[in-house]
């Protein structure tokens, strides 16, 4: 497959997240508002760092196996100066603590890290919501 | 997209439920025969009325992340009248209930509930097995 | 066991959630107050009543296998006027989406409402964090 | 602790489930009443025996983490014939599947193995509702 | 859809396994590779053999939700010599265990069973991680 | 309650996982005493640091909601160095991504906190598995 077509696959899954965030928050209901505005704040600077956060966030997400939330904190993680050497070793905490069953997520992850990372300039997102 | 695409993927969806429901029942065991009875049993009108199951049901698949649980009642939901301000309602209780690691799995109702509002008279399916 | 002490056992329930939640809360962290905050404002009365939110609730906790969420929202059910028969068609939901690895939490999820029945005068909780 | 005092620990757990399961029932709710029976009906000897039903139950409820379960199948598993090396295999399956959140419940499974091979004459129960 | 395409999306699901696999391990983290070579360890013939063990593989699997794993022991519980009767029951369990929140897993599961029994000639994948 | 009974609260779950431990490994199963020590080999330092690896292991626990797991890591990060703040900040991120079902657990983690810093001279375990 070509670095366009891998980075197409990015763009789509970033595109569909875009679209459908502003669907949400396009409908009057302001529990669901707030929780996104919270999920924000969440990853801020704080007592921990953000790269200590997104860590934290990757993890859950994939003892979770959430495959698009996984992909997001890649994304996030990788902006945040994760190195590759240790997204491996959150992965393995993921693995660990989570099981074989985490096994077909962490493929998924390899893979959009691979993607990611195969030079066709896909930036991370912004933080809008896992 | 147009509107004769999105009927297509909801019709997708329905088309392969309603084979595999075949073939699963197809195959003598009375189990998993029985079970599919009393799933759809469950929903029937009772102490409760069956809008307010459906939407126990659908809570309950969100906070559990099941797409395709979650679009099945979604149809129901809207087919026993629930209005797309209820829907959020109960959109926020399975998102507060069970966390950011819900917001793809809403991504993909609310997504699943424009195109059953999208004007290609797709109907909701009859009740057979979540 | 006399009815006193059932009332206990509930008493003791309530005293851990009403002491823990004050611990929380009196931690400086923005993030979880807020948690707190928008928990309480989900289950407020609007397109749904307060009712039909509440059944929400013991659903999805009851899925999730949640003992204290369950017997959180079994006493605000109750309070909210959810008669025995709607409790069990709740139930029969839950157990139905969720399977038989509910049936341990449907078991205590029943003693406490027997609890809550027996006559010992306790009253449902404030809303404060399941 | 005594032999006699682990058989309590034992009998006390039986008991519970026996009363609870017996108040549930007496519930007029059919979808529960029918759900009891098949979950009963699941375990009988067929196309495969009630050994590996059992163990089958077991592992099952190991990766969902529930106590109650683990123990009901390890007693059901043990009354079945399942040996000490059998029990631990299908535990290790169970444990590499589920990863290490698994692990207290381990613990717990076998301690409660340990209390049932005891000596203290405790028989396995009917088969009644894991 | 023809035999041959049947075979092909088993054969790109296999594919991208195997692949993904050689990528994880490519990377030298040795927590990741030694969790690979034990899940590898955990089916092998022991105190119970091979074809129980894949069957607890692939209860666990179903419960938990994760459709490739699910995919994977099919596949080696069939080259272990299990029959479609005895896979029913196996799934039989798993659905009332897992509850109707498992039935969309176990149309996909019918369905790759369906496949790979479709006349192919797809063989089981060697045993590498579910 | 006094310093002395809530210390012994911490020493009666540390004896319980010190003593299943022993009787875990005591039994000939390869797998089984692989995955312990893979687990502990999980937390050493390497491109990530103990204290960071920690509170991976924490909020993995947290959204897992594993009540042994939390309490474990919460020791572990104390005595890796992480401050209530940071412990905290965990927290949020656990809250937020696992949702209100998490609140329970996050109860039981402040609460055992507490114990651990009530000046009860209880140490953090040595690092045998969660």
């Amino acid at each position: 497959m070509s670095g366009a077509e891998e980075g197409d696959r990015v763009a789509e899954f970033t595109a569909f997240r875009k679209r459908m965030n502003e669907r949400i928050l396009a409908h009057d209901n302001q529990v669901v508002r707030r929780f996104f505005a919270l999920d924000t704040q969440t990853y801020r600077d704080g007592a921990l760092d953000v790269k200590t956060k997104e860590l934290l966030g990757l993890v859950a997400s994939l003892v979770l196996r959430c495959d698009d939330c996984v992909s997001y904190h890649v994304a996030e993680c990788r902006a945040a100066g994760v190195t590759r050497d240790e997204m491996f070793e959150a992965f393995s905490v993921g693995l660990v603590v989570g099981g074989s069953i985490v096994i077909p997520h962490l493929r998924r992850a390899v893979d959009f890290l691979d993607r990611l990372e195969g030079g066709t300039g896909v930036d991370a997102p912004p933080h809008t919501h896992g």
